[in-house]
């Protein structure tokens, strides 16, 4: 009842299962083994999305990070841990392929953009045929939530990371028609003083779990610098000079 | 059998019909009229992508763009023409918002990015219910079935629009881990020059149609400059320093 072997990322969008397109539900329905990524000591959000979906006689894969934010990115034994563990990650992967089976790693957003699968797929795409199944990203989620227009005409549009230097975000900042920040977590007090160093506080949106029922929006100007979670974003819309 | 007077932009995604989300799906099934817009002589991409899901009973309302690219951006007259394009379009729509119709707002992608849909909302939100269903961009389309990985970790990603100077796109392009160039068409000699002269020639990917059945995708080093549709894009993708 399967294609063979292949490896297939599927896009499970921004966390409303209700963002889930056809083709990966259809994947879903196809696999013979889901992989999905997992912090050590909790479920897979992209598992938790197409929990639905899933086909009772599916066999599960999970893959549990070595390291998320515990270790310094700059630190030397970061990048060797995580290159075990997806090296380890992608021959756990590969048994399935070699056995004929057709594997969905299942991935929050896009696969191709910020995503776990893309170290998979350079591992093995030589070796396997792969599919990449788009998803709506956690960020169209957010904007879309708080219902603001975000970008349109000529506008130029920016993704930053929070974990940049203070200096280097806020020439960014002031550099772009509209952004977004990732990666908020405790760079928070540190993203709101490059905001306003840039002159864009004032229209600042923070977002924290943009798609789901327990939603938080507000100004950044009105969120305590205290305890942002590492997912919330900060959108700083464009939408200048419309007709 | 609807929920009352109520505006949704509808995100369709990049092409395929299959990378419409479920929750696209049931509001084209609840709505009572479908709007979209068009190029004069051009059928909507959007309703082509939809055609399987529309209702034999559904109201449909087509709104062709008076001016696309005809006019330069910089002339005052496009900027009135569309001005009182999208005021006659939100007039039309709100006389079936005020007959108690749910109306969806198709849109390619993503409502909120880049979306012709924005235009109704700013001008319709203060006065009726709306909501926004997030949908995969043309950008995430086009990326996944290139299967190149395109952003990463800490990488600062960033979206131009073609039309940009050349001096400009030049230093963006340099400035940023990864980037996508938007509205190629006549732009793309210029898009060119500025790539070769950040030193991104070699790993800019030309895409046209990415997710059709017809698409296009080579390295822009082999891409003749004189025959680029508006809608081609240019992938650079980023994934440095990866574990």
């Amino acid at each position: 009842m399967n294609g063979g072997a292949k490896l297939i990322g599927v896009g499970v969008g921004p966390g409303d299962p209700e963002l889930l397109t056809l083709k990966a539900v259809r994947a879903l329905n196809e696999a013979d083994v889901v992989v999905h990524f997992a912090k050590a000591g909790n479920a897979s959000n992209a598992r938790t999305i197409v929990a639905s979906h899933l086909k009772s006689c599916v066999t599960e894969l999970a893959l549990t990070y070595p390291v998320t934010t515990e270790v310094p990115k700059s630190a030397p034994s970061y990048c060797s841990k995580l290159g075990t563990f997806y090296d380890d990650a992608a021959r756990a992967v590969a048994a399935h392929l070699d056995a004929g089976r057709t594997v969905a790693v299942l991935c929050e957003g896009d696969p191709l953009f910020y995503g776990s699968y893309m170290h998979l797929q350079v591992r093995l795409g030589a070796r396997y045929p792969t599919d990449v199944i788009a998803g709506v990203t956690g960020m169209s989620g957010c904007w879309s939530a708080v219902g603001t227009p975000m970008v349109q005409g000529d506008d130029v549009f920016t993704v930053l990371p929070g974990t940049l230097p203070e200096s280097e975000l806020a020439r960014r900042l002031a550099d772009a028609d509209a952004a977004v920040v990732m990666k908020l977590g405790r760079h928070l007090p540190k993203v709101r003083r490059a905001l306003a160093c840039a002159g864009q506080l004032d229209r600042a949106i923070y977002v924290e779990r943009g798609t789901m029922a327990d939603a938080v929006v507000q100004p950044l100007a009105a969120k305590a610098d205290d305890d942002a979670p590492y997912f919330a974003v900060v959108l700083v819309p464009g939408w200048k000079g419309r007709p």
